[in-house]
């Protein structure tokens, strides 16, 4: 197959001032020319995986996932929330300008003609269009949903590109902490619920880091990029945090050891309180709204009897541009179930921490840039880090060498002779429209043994056994699975006797 | 922005035999120029829409959807199925050549670099890939998640490019139609349990359609394409349907006729019977298979009770190439329920029928395809047409006017006075403690007017109001929305006094 490159040339020579359209047939061509060569170079056999950084759910983790998921959608609807759903792409633009750097990241549709289209990166954001596109002005509400991002994977730590996330969010114009407040509880009530061993929450506020960055004096064009080597401060020694900010970031040493103080700091309302003192901090009108309000969240926290897992912290600085005020994040901090070990790439056994379990904060600003009118409306929220309770609750069944039963089912319909294929379907078919949980194995003439062993092997707790005399007698012999233990059930199958009336 | 031509050109005349690697380099630097030009052609404000065909489902969608869903789950369930989940994209090879001429309908990701991906078609074919690369030959597992066709969508009538497949499947080598049975009662079951209105299932068997072809004198290379055009007999009149096969595709009068006395042909075992004896029928091997194994299906369908809503319908013809043996197709057939009610393009109101609700058939060929070895592993399957009924539950909620809870919430936590938050707080937080849910306002001080508008909207049945005389005497007042009925509520607020021990 020839390479035509002649006609393709001459036109982009032709027109400086290329179109979109000319663009389109250019990499269309390119791509046809690509497909005709074969696809990746090399890589000509098929190969059976799943796409690089996801998985699929087999039947065992689907029930670790559905116990999971049940408690947290538990949680969420005792504190009256909704739920809505989002398509799982939103139009490309939806996207651009809310994620800053991981931009990158995000997952792009081909240009099939129509629409551009991305895969969506958070729910966040669809929450957002999704209240400005229907003018909601206040919900509590739920999604949980797959979300993409194409992030270097490790998937022994449970990070992946296809991974779940969990989010709880109130939209509204309320009075102060409320709804911030009823955030955390649910992280308490979630990470308490889950039995996932002890945890704390770190809380800071926006408004402080950004106050406190402006008294020790961090120029105001360098807040956001201080913000983001500030919180890293969870990976890394304050030392190499000092280094970056003061050789990378061109920040003086006088600021980075005046920043070093401050976010060593950790406390209750106490903290809060002694800082609103503080002589620099209480400069700032900004740290000092913040400062009130983490004090008022504690009163209320107190009310809700949370405040022992809960640390006020000034090291904690969320990545994310879109929050405006409160912000936290919650870590497991009994080491034993927070690591879980995984393959380092050279093959030697590393045990590595899992992380933070759930994050959030208020984000005031993002519907309004959905608005065409910029209206605002309040939102907190808080997304719950499912994949990595995933990970842990999976080692924790296989530690404990747990059965985790994959089916409900309560009854097994088995026969101890031959030719009684007619009377198990009938009778599991009585059992089924009696809302029963049953089975019955698609044989016509299946062993006893195979049968009971069927009911071993997935945990089915009764064996309902038929055989000529009891069908004669008009009785079902129910056994106990575990026990043997055997009794003759009479009334149900009159229907199922030999003898038909 | 000037536009550098010349070294790209010059590298890809120095190449004739260029390699993927260019190809993406080159791609890649027009897309950026085209990023640079600013995306599509003079589209440059921003829509706030959702992608075109997908919708948001609202917290009173979710609530139909959540229903619908515990119903079916429920069934599956029932019957003893596992669950699994797949990711949302494949490779792109994984779906190749699976879907005939629909493949065009497949949304392919962009090429960022790395493995070529495709959102899923179906979940049949990830669950194929599945089976063969964990190298399973038995599994009774459902699947519901949302799959994409670039199709044109018709939203109205619950026809959309992201929608919800439901999916059963038993694989495993078992005795003949005991699973296939299962299938349709599981059909049954389903349509039933959702109060959709009367309802048939069809049957016919791929092998009786060959079989049927091969008697009527269709050539063997036309078998595909006569199917096809069989298959819109329910769409079509028969009349339409035969000009099709004569003119279009060629087909001999006479064999056209031959077919199109068949496929008028509906009844049951009798019907299987009649034909094992006819004439020209029964001179297919295929067809008598076939026929054979339908009135075994018959057989099993009088046990489980659900021959009333089956017919053996010799014009059902399904589309996809996979099937091998078995296939069946449930419609609803109560008018009434059956249409929804649409705006046409004119704005006139037009009664369009959903079509069918349930599909599937045997496929014993397709896990083979994904194994290295063709290992072959037989599979039975249905599919619910889960948003054609959504579409019909949305209608019947909507024409009864009924009212849709969108939360559960059993107690609102209200104050009659001012300065009561920090009681109410505290009240409700002892509440979702003890598992009951409940809600609270986040004001200062609302009024309770409007706390019990709040109830009133959605459907929460009881307030407790807290106020100070009920504080000193240690009680709380507790109201039944409806009704106006008050108790006093005794122990519960012991620690809620306003004196504290």
């Amino acid at each position: 197959m020839g390479f035509r490159a002649t006609p393709r040339v001459r036109s982009l020579h032709s027109f400086p001032g290329i179109t979109v359209a000319q663009i389109d047939e250019e990499v269309a061509k390119l791509l046809q020319l690509k497909a005709q060569i074969g696809g990746d170079d090399g890589k000509h056999q098929f190969v059976l995986k799943t796409a690089k950084g996801t998985r699929d759910y087999n039947p065992k983790q689907m029930a670790i996932r559905e116990k999971v998921f049940s408690t947290i959608i538990g949680c969420f609807k005792r504190h009256g929330a909704e739920t809505i759903d989002t398509p799982v792409f939103e139009l490309k633009e939806t996207l651009t300008g809310k994620y800053g750097e991981d931009s990158k990241l995000i997952y792009d549709l081909k240009d099939q003609g129509g629409e551009l289209l991305s895969l969506r990166y958070d729910l966040t954001v669809p929450f957002a269009r999704y209240l400005a596109m229907n003018k909601i002005t206040n919900i509590k509400r739920y999604h949980i949903a797959k979300v993409y991002r194409r992030d270097n994977p490790a998937m022994t730590r449970g990070r992946y590109r296809e991974f779940y996330q969990c989010d709880f969010d109130i939209a509204g114009q309320y009075d102060a902490m409320i709804p911030d407040a009823e955030c955390l509880k649910i992280v308490h009530e979630i990470l308490s619920g889950l039995d996932l061993g002890d945890f704390r929450i770190k809380v800071n506020d926006r408004r402080i880091l950004d106050g406190m960055f402006a008294v020790c004096g961090v120029p105001d064009d360098k807040f956001r990029t201080i913000c983001s080597t500030v919180d890293k401060l969870d990976k890394m020694p304050w030392e190499d945090v000092r280094k970056e900010m003061v050789n990378e970031k061109g920040l003086s040493e006088e600021a980075a050891d005046q920043i070093g103080e401050y976010v060593s700091l950790q406390g209750g309302m106490d903290l809060a309180e002694r800082l609103l003192q503080d002589q620099k901090m209480s400069q700032s009108k900004q740290a000092c709204a913040g400062l009130s309000d983490i004090k008022l969240l504690f009163s209320y926290l107190q009310l809700f009897q949370a405040t022992d897992k809960v640390v006020f912290d000034l090291s904690l600085a969320r990545g994310l541009d879109y929050y405006t005020g409160i912000i936290y994040e919650a870590v497991l901090t009994q080491a034993g179930v927070a690591t879980v070990s995984t393959e380092a790439q050279n093959g030697a056994e590393e045990s590595v921490s899992v992380g933070s379990v759930a994050g959030g904060g208020r984000y005031d600003g993002l519907v309004g840039m959905f608005d065409p009118k910029g209206r605002k409306v309040p939102c907190v929220g808080v997304s719950i880090g499912i994949e990595r309770i995933f990970s842990i609750m999976e080692q924790k069944a296989e530690a404990a060498a747990e059965k985790v039963r994959t089916t409900e089912v309560q009854v097994m319909v088995a026969s101890a002779q031959k030719n009684l294929l007619e009377e198990r379907l009938q009778l599991v078919s009585e059992l089924w429209n009696a809302g029963i949980k049953a089975e019955v194995m698609y044989k016509k003439n299946p062993k006893l043994l195979s049968q009971l062993q069927h009911c071993e092997e997935s945990g089915i707790p009764l064996v309902a056994i038929l055989g000529e005399q009891e069908l004669k007698d008009g009785v079902v012999k129910l056994r106990v699975v575990a026990s043997r233990e055997e009794v003759q059930w009479r009334d149900v199958n009159s229907s199922i006797r030999r003898e038909r009336r």
